[in-house]
Formats: C-alpha cells, sequence, structure tokens
C-alpha cells in the first residue's frame, strides 16, 4: 500500500468532462489490490502505507507503447541510415536465425528502457513472445503479445499451435495477456488470415495488424484483390472492435468509415513513419472527430531507435501540425491517447488516475532546467514537449514499484551492459 | 589540463574525408590554453593534467544551437496549444514590458539547460543582450548576440547605440561575441534593413535574420516589393558571406542560388517550424548538395519547447525523410550541420576533435538501457535517434568543465527552482 504524498501536479483524463485535468499538492493513495483508493489534500497517514514525498513530482498515468517490437532492441541502429528495402532484407536476415535467448535478452533490454522511461504497457509482436512474456511477468510490465502470422517465416499451422501453448502458458500469469498477430497482408495468404480471425474469435482475443503502412502495400492489394487494404480485411471479417490496425499511414476516406463503423482501434507510429520515409500520413484529426479510438506506440527500436512514449507523443503533435498547416492536434490529444486510449484496447481499467482505476502511475522528476517554469497552465504541455523519459523517477503497475530510479538505476545498469555485451557478440557475424 | 582516458568512442568529423569517424578507445589531452592537444591510445600521464576516466562515455565536440531566444525559457509553455497569431500576440504582451532581471533569469535557466545538455555555444537574438551575455560570460557558454533591429519595438537609433555598447561590452569578454540582429522584413522598414547592413559592415559583424518563415511573410513581401525575401534583402546587400539566413521554410529554387552565390549560412528550426504549423520545408537536401552551409537550432523555448539539441538533430533527419519520401538525409548530415557547421558560422577553429582546435567537448553516458547495445557501427545512429540531452554528463567549454553532472546536478537543480519561483511570480499577471 502506496500513500504518494503533496504530488507537485496529478494529471490525469477528467472522466465528467472528458478533457484533461489538473490537481496540484495532492495526495493520492494505493490499496493492497493495486487500485487507486483516494485522491485529496492531505490523506491522513495510515499505518501499512508505506509514503513517499512526491513534493517535486508530477504523477501521470501510465502510458501504453501500443505497438513495439520489443526484442527488436537487439538491431537498434543497425544498418539505419540505408534505403528501406535494403535495410528490411538486413532485419529478415539477422530475424530468421534468432534463439530464444537472444529473444529473452534483448526483451529484457527493451522492457528495462520502457519501465524506466514511464511505460507500463505494451502491445508487442515478435517471434517467440513465450521468452518476451517471460521477463514481462518477472519486471512486471504489462504485454499483450503473440506468435505472428506470416506464411513467409512460419506455417499458419505453427503459428497456431504456439498461440494456443502461449494461451495456456498466460493462464498463470498476472501481467500478460494473448493476442493474435497478423504481420500483414502482403506476408500472409487469404486462408491465413481467415485463420487468424477464427481462431481470435474462438479464444475471443484481439488482433494486432500492420496495415496500409506504404503506398506499395496499397498499389499490390488493390491490384491482386480489386479492393483497398481496409475493405479486403474487413470483407474476410477482421474489422472487429476487438481488431487493432497499426500505421495507416495510406488509408483511403471511406475506409475510415468501415473502421469506425466496426468499432477498431487505431495505432499510429509517427516516429517509425517518417524514420522509414513512407511519407504516410494518418488521419488522425478526421479519425478522433469521427470517434475512432487512436492509441500511440514506437514501433520497434530498430525503426525509432528509442521506445521513449514521451519524445513519441511529441513527434505526435509535430508531425500533424506540419501535416495539417495548423495547431487542431494538440498536447491533450496525444496524452489521452498514450493513457486512456490505450487502456481502452487493453480493456483494462486504468489510463486514468481515479478510485477504482489500476495505479499503474509514473512520478516525473521536473525540478530541472529544462522543465521550467513549471505551472498548473503549462504542465500538460510541459509533459508533451519537454520531458523525456529519462525524467522518470518511478514506475508503477497495480500499485507495485516496478522503477525507482533511487532504487534500481545503478543495478539495471549493469544488468543491461551484461546484456549488450551479450547482443553485441551475437551480432558479430552480422557486421561487415 | 584534461586528460581524457580510455574513451568508449570518440566521434568527429574527419577533416581528411570529410565524412564522421569514429575512434575506440582513445585518449585525449587537452592543452592549458584550452585547445585539443593529442589524440591517442594510452597516452601518457603526466602532472598538471586532471585525469577523468571516460570508459563509460563517448566524446563528441560540443553542440551549436545556431538560432534561439534564450531568455523565452519564460514563456516555456504559455499558451501554446493557441492557434500561432493568438500565441503571437500573447508572446508579444509580456515582452512589450520585460524587466532587466527577468531577462538575466530566464537566460540563466535556459543557459543551464544548454549547458547540461550539451551545447557549448549558440546564437541568440532577444531584448536586452547584455543581460544574456553576462550570464554566458559567467556561466563560460559561448554566445553570439546583439540588440533587435525590429521597429515595432525599438527605434532603429536605440537598436544601434545599444549595439555600440554591447560591443564595447564584449571586449572585455571571452565568450561572448556581438552581432547585428534583424528580426525580419515584416518588422522593419527598408532604411531600418539598411542601417542593420551597414553596422555590420563597419563592425565587422555577422547578420542574423528570420526570414521565409510562413506563407503570409512571402505574399506580403512580394506585393510590396515585387520581389521574394531573398531577393529583396539581397539587392539591399544584406545577404553576404557573413549572413545568417533562420527558418527559410518558404524559399524559392532561384532564391538559393542568391544564397549559394554569396556564400551566405542557412539555418534550420526544424520543431519550431513543426510545432508552430507554418507547414514550412526548408530544402536542405538542395542546400547541402549546393554547398551551401546549414546549420540547426532549436529556437526559443515557447516554440520548440525544448532547448535540447539532440532532440533537435533527430526531428530534422525524419521531417525531411517524411518530406522528401526518402532516407537521403541521415545521422551524419545533421551531426555536421550541428558541429562542424556551426563552429564554421561562428569563425572559431572547433566543431571536430583534433589537435589544435578549441576543446569543446561533451561527454555522454551511454551506460544504460536506451542507448545499448552500442558498437562502432552504430555509434552515430545512437546519438542522433537516441541519446537525448539528459544523458550528458559532462560539457566543456576551451577546456573549461562547465558543466559535469555529478559536481553541478544538485546545485544547478536548486539554482533552477529559485529562478523558476521568481519567473511564475513574474508572470502571474499575464495568466487569466
Amino acid at each position: 500500500m502506496l500513500h504518494l504524498r503533496n504530488c507537485r501536479f496529478v494529471v490525469t483524463h477528467d472522466l465528467a468532462t472528458g478533457t484533461i485535468k489538473v490537481l496540484e499538492e495532492v495526495d493520492i493513495k494505493v490499496r493492497e489490490d493495486g487500485v487507486v483508493e483516494k485522491i485529496g489534500k492531505n490523506l491522513r497517514t495510515e499505518s501499512g502505507y508505506e509514503v513517499v514525498d512526491c513534493r517535486r513530482y508530477v504523477v501521470i498515468p501510465g502510458l501504453v507503447n501500443a505497438h513495439t517490437h520489443v526484442a527488436m532492441t537487439l538491431l537498434r541502429g543497425f544498418c539505419d541510415d540505408e534505403e528501406v528495402c535494403t535495410w528490411l532484407q538486413h532485419m529478415w536476415g539477422v530475424e530468421r536465425e534468432l534463439t530464444p535467448e537472444v529473444v529473452r535478452l534483448a526483451s529484457e533490454l527493451g522492457i528495462m528502457e520502457m519501465l524506466s522511461t514511464g511505460t507500463t504497457a505494451f502491445i508487442d509482436m515478435y517471434y517467440m513472445p513465450e521468452q518476451t512474456a517471460e521477463v514481462a511477468e518477472r519486471y512486471g510490465i504489462r504485454a499483450a503479445l503473440g506468435p505472428v502470422f506470416m506464411d513467409v517465416m512460419y506455417s499458419a499451422k505453427k503459428v497456431e499451435n504456439d498461440l494456443r501453448n502461449l494461451v495456456t502458458m498466460c493462464r498463470g500469469m498476472r501481467y500478460v495477456r494473448p493476442i493474435v498477430n497478423v504481420h500483414s497482408i502482403y506476408t500472409c495468404t487469404r486462408e491465413t488470415l481467415e485463420r487468424a480471425r477464427d481462431l481470435a474469435s474462438e479464444l475471443n482475443l484481439n488482433i494486432q495488424i500492420h496495415i496500409s503502412e506504404t503506398r506499395h502495400e496499397v498499389y499490390r492489394c488493390r491490384k491482386e484483390t480489386g479492393k483497398f487494404p481496409i475493405e479486403y480485411i474487413a470483407e474476410l471479417g477482421l474489422v472487429t472492435e476487438r481488431t487493432q490496425l497499426v500505421h495507416l499511414g495510406w488509408v483511403a476516406s471511406w475506409e475510415l468509415g468501415i473502421i469506425r463503423d466496426q468499432g477498431a482501434t487505431v495505432t499510429h507510429c509517427p516516429v517509425s513513419s517518417m524514420k522509414l520515409a513512407t511519407a504516410g500520413f494518418l488521419p488522425i484529426k478526421e479519425m478522433m472527430s469521427m470517434g475512432i479510438r487512436v492509441t500511440i506506440g514506437t514501433d520497434g527500436a530498430a525503426s525509432n531507435n528509442t521506445l521513449d512514449m514521451f519524445r513519441e507523443l511529441k513527434a505526435a503533435v509535430l508531425l500533424h501540425r506540419h501535416g495539417y498547416w495548423s495547431t487542431d492536434i494538440n498536447a491533450q490529444h496525444v496524452f489521452t491517447a498514450a493513457t486512456v486510449r490505450g487502456y481502452e484496447l487493453l480493456n483494462i481499467k486504468g489510463g486514468v488516475i481515479a478510485p477504482g482505476y489500476v495505479a499503474d502511475l509514473v512520478l516525473i522528476d521536473v525540478e530541472k532546467a529544462p522543465l521550467q517554469p513549471l505551472r498548473r497552465d503549462n504542465v500538460l504541455s510541459t509533459l508533451v514537449y519537454c520531458v523525456c523519459g529519462r525524467d522518470v523517477e518511478m514506475t508503477m503497475v497495480s500499485g507495485k514499484v516496478v522503477y525507482w530510479r533511487k532504487r534500481d538505476e545503478e543495478k539495471w545498469r549493469e544488468r543491461a551492459m551484461e546484456i549488450a555485451n551479450k547482443l553485441n557478440k551475437y551480432m558479430e557475424k552480422y557486421l561487415t
């Protein structure tokens, strides 16, 4: 049980108004079951509660990294100033030969990065997800993940078996949930897509798919099926309220209608989309005004190259102001996307700091020159445009302190270097 | 005198090839006069040299923030999700009433931010520059600054007098140099522009001007003068090899020819241009291939909202990959722009780690999960796409340690909070 005393500011979605509210100098109490109990001025000290002095911290709900490939920390910075096709060949060359140990170590590196930069939950798409699941559970970060349907890499039968095993494995886990991952329409046959759909339905799981990321993909889909990508997968029954559509940089206006009507969720990865020069532009304003749920992800470390959600939020605003020639998209939109909307997608009562919601909280140390002068009127702006992951002092999931700079920094540093040495040895054969 | 021992990597421009080179596990020795003396493996320990163990640091040349308004930390996050015109009215409302003390304090906050995030030199445009100059000299950061020609705010006569006084003041300073600042063609008459030109020529100073930032500015210039902005000021003799043209988001191809022919320098502020939704696109590829010198700046904290040059470098690559639909612009381009090109603009022999160059150096602590796995082949990528200012351990100007996290962090934190409290008191009357 925790008592966060005298938080400088608490910034959270206001359930009543749907806007962001800022509370000043309040306490937050967290119950034994990991749920927020009470928020208010000068709450009474009770025995059994660990008290944390929060005078120099801003407290926010944990951030949801709605799309990543966490073990791709292995490939961070690898050939990443080459043209996209060459880069992808390099990636796949390494990925064809991955070992469970490497996936586990690289996942650990990425999970340390995410927890220490304020991410409390992530949705992953990568190979050998049972390795990532094990590490996530051990560190206490929420994860939604599953094996990836991708015919060029694995048979659909193998993926189905892996998924069924993962579902069993997750029953004993507190933080990890299975999902059905489908790499894309250009790496899966129609039969595989149908199999994924049936499995999601049978097992009652979310489906995550990369879609409409590049013009080439849209062109090819149109040529081969006569349909645009969303039309194509919608016809196959893959667009439902349990579907998560990632990228959508090249989506047509009438496809948005399908997404809205089916209640699917969209995930935007602005940095990756810019860095890979896809030139895609996710129509976030139209989506939001239509009531489509928009979430935000960093994508993998190979195409970003950080897993820092704070930097991602700023990038999202910048990209859309540049693209729309207007300041319509602002800090409030992206903050909501990364908190409330992320937890909605995960179907967890969180993303808001209010009684009854899970205590997935992040404490940000704001007493430093780059984040000052701070006031009630500019705290949200500071969170989105100035804060970066390195400013996080503590990350809590279900009321459990899973990262605390003053406690973990040195230990995690040593562990990160141990892992890095192993990963670099592994990568030697790929370096020319 | 300093002896940086066993630097994990040294990343710097290679004078011989014009590309970036990476040295591994070398030592750097800095002479008493603040110049790099020697670089090499296992240099001999000599008495009189302070030895710094650099096994966990990457060493790079200091970054030049080529365009900012440092005292605008006062206005960080103030009304910044409003439309640009409204935002500008808010800014000017406060700026009309600035006091020397407020400019001095806000400059100090900004200078602490810049030094602690790896910036060793900045070019400033703001009111009461003598206040900023005094703080820069005291902290030991290089600054180029001067009063601003801007008819709507001050008479040209007053600005000229202030400039002459500043020139005198700077004679006694080691780190600060005067420049002629011209706000823009839309806030200065032709006579004022000519006066600025004559002063720059008489006093042998650089001229810095905001130009072609918005479509509106270009349209108005064309309408009023019959010329495009660069044509207009070139005809007045304001485009020379001592001219620094800032923004250029709406420049025409034939204006680039003028810039190249006259040898002027360009400064790109990608975050500010995106955040203010100017929709401008500085044609960096064409400029670089024409041999135009391109530098990078953060602009002021009111439109960014950080002064972190690392984040600016990443934003520059992202914007141009998005805009060009290609990965042509890469880490090497922006790293060179922020180091070598910045020092060229300042006319200081720096921006390169080589014997005879000023020891303006930055040590980056890379032993942490978000910057691993690090290798020789991905260190430049890591610097541009992963590092942020918070990773800086030490900043050195002319061989003097002006920021050292382990020494200064707590002291600077306290000072930042003192200043923030004063600035927030001052801002009270502007908050509704």
